[in-house]
């Protein structure tokens, strides 16, 4: 049993990696297996298909991601610091993935959705299952912020939707560019999107 | 001649379509011909590799936007209306794909950086070029809404970024969702993100 779920997790972990390096379609079962150290057979042993361990795979990044999201969206901290908190972390994270393998790999959920939600409905429904889950978080800091009167926003719903097309729009610039520095100016832009009661301020004490 | 450059045409149209569908790695230049229906050897005569032909979408299709935005951004409407125009066409264009094709499918240039853009340098710079000219003419766009006070935007230069970043992603989530109505917001969101004199008013007016 310990040696049966190493192996899965060895295909996990060898396939995240070669899913955020290369995208999904270019890769091969075979491929996966020769960088994960396992034979053939095993793949077939864990996962029903190629489609099946991009499920997992995202299921897998996407737990990880949500108790960081967690943790940093439902802190003690004024809301709208949180949401700095979460823009800072993302690039520390980005910036770590560049040392490691030598490029911003960006968002494994945007990189998916743009490469694979028109030919996998499956992939699809989980990505906007991700999607939904991450404007959920946070909507719900941006009503606290409301609440406080420290945005001025008139639909919350749409207000963080665009917090979050905000970060991937520009995650997709640090990875176009390889430079993490383009995620600097998402504090600003998310104050500027929210109406935040003192954006120029807030931003000039940074 | 007028044969030859028919060939290369048919090429470049089935790649543009079959790109646009099902993103570059899964391709194969056996089916990009057939799809094309022309021999294989035609192939080779006008691209020196799929990566060649990729290149050559890639300006075919940037030269029929960057006309579309010239007349857009350079018109003698006023300065926030032509984003406006903007955000509008974009939307259609993304309706009109829809209908023929069954699925947004979302902004070529976007779904080749997140697929290609760590993966062959070539196809990097060149959308790094394309991304730099679009930041241009909305930069010049927002200079002018400032030189009249339409603006308050302190860096016009982050702020041409800022809107569009938040169209990749916005054009993101249309794709995800299947769904061009995710484009409606990109109006209001611009006119927060550029600090508009009167967002909320010229929000309500729409």
């Amino acid at each position: 049993m310990g040696r049966t779920s190493d192996a899965r997790n060895k295909i996990l972990s060898a396939a995240q990696a070669l899913i955020e390096l290369r995208g999904y379609s270019a890769l091969g079962v075979a491929e996966i297996c020769k960088a994960a150290g396992v034979p053939k057979g095993s793949f077939y042993y864990f996962f029903d298909s190629k489609e099946a361990l991009a499920l997992a795979v995202i299921d897998e990044h996407w737990a990880a991601q949500k108790q960081a999201w967690t943790r940093i969206l439902g802190s003690d901290a004024e809301p709208l610091q949180r949401l700095r908190t979460l823009f800072e972390e993302t690039e520390a994270t980005q910036r770590a993935g560049q040392q490691s393998c030598g490029t911003v790999s960006g968002c494994m959920f945007g990189n998916l959705t743009l490469e694979m939600s028109n030919q996998t409905e499956s992939i699809r429904e989980r990505l906007q299952e991700i999607f939904e889950a991450q404007v959920d978080m946070v909507e719900s800091v941006v009503a606290e912020a409301l609440a406080r009167q420290d945005v001025t926003v008139t639909d919350t719903r749409e207000a963080a939707r665009a917090v979050v097309a905000q970060l991937e729009g520009q995650v997709l610039f640090a990875k176009l560019y390889n430079s993490t520095q383009r995620l600097g100016p998402l504090w600003a832009n998310c104050l500027a999107l929210l109406g935040a009661a003192a954006p120029r301020e807030a931003v000039a004490a940074v």
